[in-house]
């Protein structure tokens, strides 16, 4: 094969987690060096008798390390599945062809679908550095991608994952594009929908930069991960299901693109797209409800925007053959009372129960999106979903339904509570609720310690056009710890603007 | 300061080389990562008594790092400059303020000159990870500054570095924006510059991304690590020095922006422009002439762009206070014979000792720029400058003053030699050399073990215009070791395109 003999070292694992990187280790005085070429690499390749993989390089000069090993950290070593002790050749990887195609992006150019099978099958398979990822994120930033391309994008990341598929028929999900602290409609919606006999197999993810994901949030009631075969079980039995996607590894690209949008904050319209379409598409969905909040502190904050994506996400659906129904909604403010784990399954439950003091507004955008679902069902007129949606929770099927998921999913014997160390956010005015920012809110409940804590987060006390005294608290926080509870404290000390009213 | 009982951890040094990255180690059993809000931080801020510094996290599971020890890398180790047992406090950094500024710029928006003053502290002070400076090289990338943000830069660049001066008058500097391998104009240049009496105190690189840079090349004649008082001995004594420019440590934002545009291997006009002057700036040069070599493997691939790039330069330069001359040369070939660092010394030499083989086009190009550069000099009139310079090298005085640097800054006893493993890369047929591919040629070079091995590199044997027969060498490359011989020869194997004969 390699006509060089290769130096020849021994694989082992270096119990180290950089955070969804391959990070090669190699001794200063390891013989590999002078072979390699030249002593400035930035990257190395891996080659074992059936696989290949590349890593970015870092010198150690340490006894924990042999000169006749090569390292690799734990993230590289758990996706290599080659066993320590086992002979890797070591070489230089050149320039990958992908690097050529981001240039081309970022200078403005119209990607192939090639070029986006390659660079999406390069991030599968950790080919690229932080380097190079964050290279195509920022060249796909900023509507940098055509329809086309987006569609191409979208099928490229179709094609690197597993895809699911359930016996025919219709298959309805459900999704929200994020950004609302406690928009926590997703187990009401799948409740309502698979009451009324659709299916929907829904996965969730856990929290990336909120405070909660709907996996955190039914945590707080059963288990969620569930292998696929338990899922097509509950599903046929149910209709549906609320579990976590990241059992199932649908969309591998996704995950890793995420590692590096996150630090950055970028908007990427074209990769937020493909990102929850090919999600959705690998799931074996056919029908989608999306939730598109609108405000000014959402995630769009414009309506001619929320417009535009909306034609966007038809558009890219339709031609990778799903049918999606937009709902742009109300995003000034957090939805429900909760936000966190287990304040956000409070709301859930209350609704589901038709409790007197169930939040409103919570209620009411889970029945608006359950009806819109529901207007997928065949004998379902247009305009006639909502009044459904609503029959179906006032009868208490919704909850059956929710209960018999839950149950069927493995309900928690003792579910969490929420944190016992509180303290209250309070108006410096009176007047009226004017605005909240719900990024703020979602910080505070971060730093209050959720999704991690499962009862930490913040109750929302007071909402838009609500009245409130000067001294009458608006936020309540909770802590399941006093050092946890002092980090929202300072925060909070500093972040006046989370809820302003006026008189 | 910090209310919130920080836990306080112990400095540590990890004998790892992350290359140019600041990274953080906590062992995943550390008592700190409850108190630091969550779990799935990508940075930690390390608090000491007077200072702090950010880095990108690692997690640990290793009986070599202590629950109640904070590990840093070695290259953090060494700027912080704090000693292994302080006591850390961690904290969560936050979002930076340069990220927004970041993700404005890629967005299109112009900054202002506060906000490329931050970037560049942030970049200093190794706040960014890869993933922020990757982002902010693709956000300059496209032409996307307009020149008065190449000023701002370039003045925010100088701003964050060490300046040196020059006990007043004119300070004069030659640069090149490289690409062209054997380019080796600078020894000569200023030989004859310091020899007419004008003050150069030259600083190199080494090779980045080339086979060899002027200081691993000066090195094979002589020692090129000065420090600044000894620099000024030689400069006051021969008005010149060509010393090696890292020991100085003027610009050091360019150093880390370069260790991510090389993997991408993008261009960036601004960039370039604020990376050269600011550099040159800092350095005291008054003045400076810049070669901007143009051929179709050039960096400079079209005459407009070459053209451009001359005016940015001159309104930059004038607005930084500098007097620049561009001179826009031959880049369609590889410059004199040699590429690496002792063949391109063999061909200094011979021009400068006006040996009758010494390769015409480096002598030419060498005294264009020499001539150029002389033209500064208050008695020398426009157009006089080539014919001078070609008498001062003519006459020995060049050479004298060549011998006279090179015993000033340390003449190496015995000069390494031409690596012994060489193989010939000959003419598929017959004809006339047509074209050169500069780029490859250089990477050959490199993969022979240039610059790291002194004697590796490539001997140019036939250069565009030249006749050549089938089977006749065009190319001859060096090695030091077999394995690297066996390197450069897979690459030529696969590469038939180095040097093109037509008939």
């Amino acid at each position: 094969m390699n006509p060089v003999e290769p130096q020849r070292l021994k694989l082992r694992r270096i119990p180290i987690d950089t955070s969804r990187e391959n990070v090669v280790f190699l001794h200063a005085d390891c013989g590999a060096f002078p072979t390699l070429g030249f002593r400035a690499l930035s990257k190395v390749q891996l080659s074992f008798d059936h696989k290949t993989a590349i890593g970015t390089l870092d010198v150690v000069r340490a006894p924990w390390l042999g000169v006749d090993e090569v390292g690799v950290c734990e993230y590289m070593f758990e996706r290599l599945g080659v066993a320590e002790g086992a002979w890797v050749a070591l070489s230089y990887p050149g320039m990958l062809e992908s690097t050529n195609s981001i240039r081309r992006k970022l200078a403005g150019a119209r990607l192939s679908r090639a070029e986006y099978d390659q660079i999406v099958r390069d991030i599968v398979d950790d080919r690229f550095s932080k380097v190079e990822l964050t290279a195509f994120v920022c060249a796909c930033s900023q509507n940098n991608l055509d329809r086309d391309e987006i569609v191409d994008l979208t099928e490229a990341m179709v094609a690197v994952g597993r895809t699911l598929s359930w016996d025919g028929g219709m298959v309805v999900d459900k999704h929200c594009i994020g950004g609302i602290p406690g928009n926590r409609t997703t187990p009401i919606v799948v409740s309502i929908l698979a009451a009324h006999g659709l299916k929907v197999p829904k996965t969730s993810s856990r929290a990336i930069t909120s405070p909660a994901g709907t996996a955190d949030t039914m945590e707080v009631f059963c288990n969620v991960e569930l292998s696929l075969p338990r899922m097509r079980e509950i599903v046929d039995k149910h209709n549906g299901c609320l579990a976590w996607g990241g059992a199932i590894d649908l969309s591998p690209a996704d995950d890793v693109i995420i590692s590096v949008e996150r630090p950055l904050n970028i908007d990427s319209e074209g990769q937020m797209i493909a990102s929850i379409l090919s999600k959705k598409k690998s799931a074996g969905s056919t029908h989608l409800v999306l939730d598109i909040p609108l405000g000014p502190t959402a995630k769009v904050r414009r309506p001619e925007t929320a417009a535009g994506l909306r034609r966007m996400f038809e558009y890219v659906a339709g031609r990778v053959g799903m049918h999606v129904e937009v709902v742009i909604s109300d995003g000034r403010q957090p939805v429900g009372r909760g936000v966190g784990p287990v304040l956000e399954a409070r709301d859930v439950l209350a609704v589901l129960r038709n409790e007197a003091n169930a939040p409103a507004d919570l209620r009411e955008h889970a029945l608006a999106l359950a009806g819109r679902g529901l207007e997928f069902a065949p004998g379902v007129r247009g305009g006639q979903g909502l009044e459904l949606a609503r029959e179906i929770l006032r009868s208490g099927k919704a909850l059956a339904r929710f209960e018999a998921i839950v149950d069927a999913q493995g309900r928690r014997a003792r579910p969490p509570e929420v944190g016992a160390y509180s303290f209250e956010i309070k108006a410096g005015r009176a007047g009226t609720v004017q605005r909240m920012d719900n990024f703020s809110i979602a910080r505070l409940a971060k730093l209050a310690g959720a999704p991690v804590s499962k009862g930490a987060g913040v109750e929302v006390l007071r909402k838009l056009g609500e009245p409130v005294k000067t001294g009458e608290p608006v936020l309540r926080v909770h802590s399941a710890t006093p050092a946890e509870r002092r980090l929202a404290e300072q925060y909070a000390e500093n972040e006046k603007e989370m809820v302003s009213c006026e008189p």
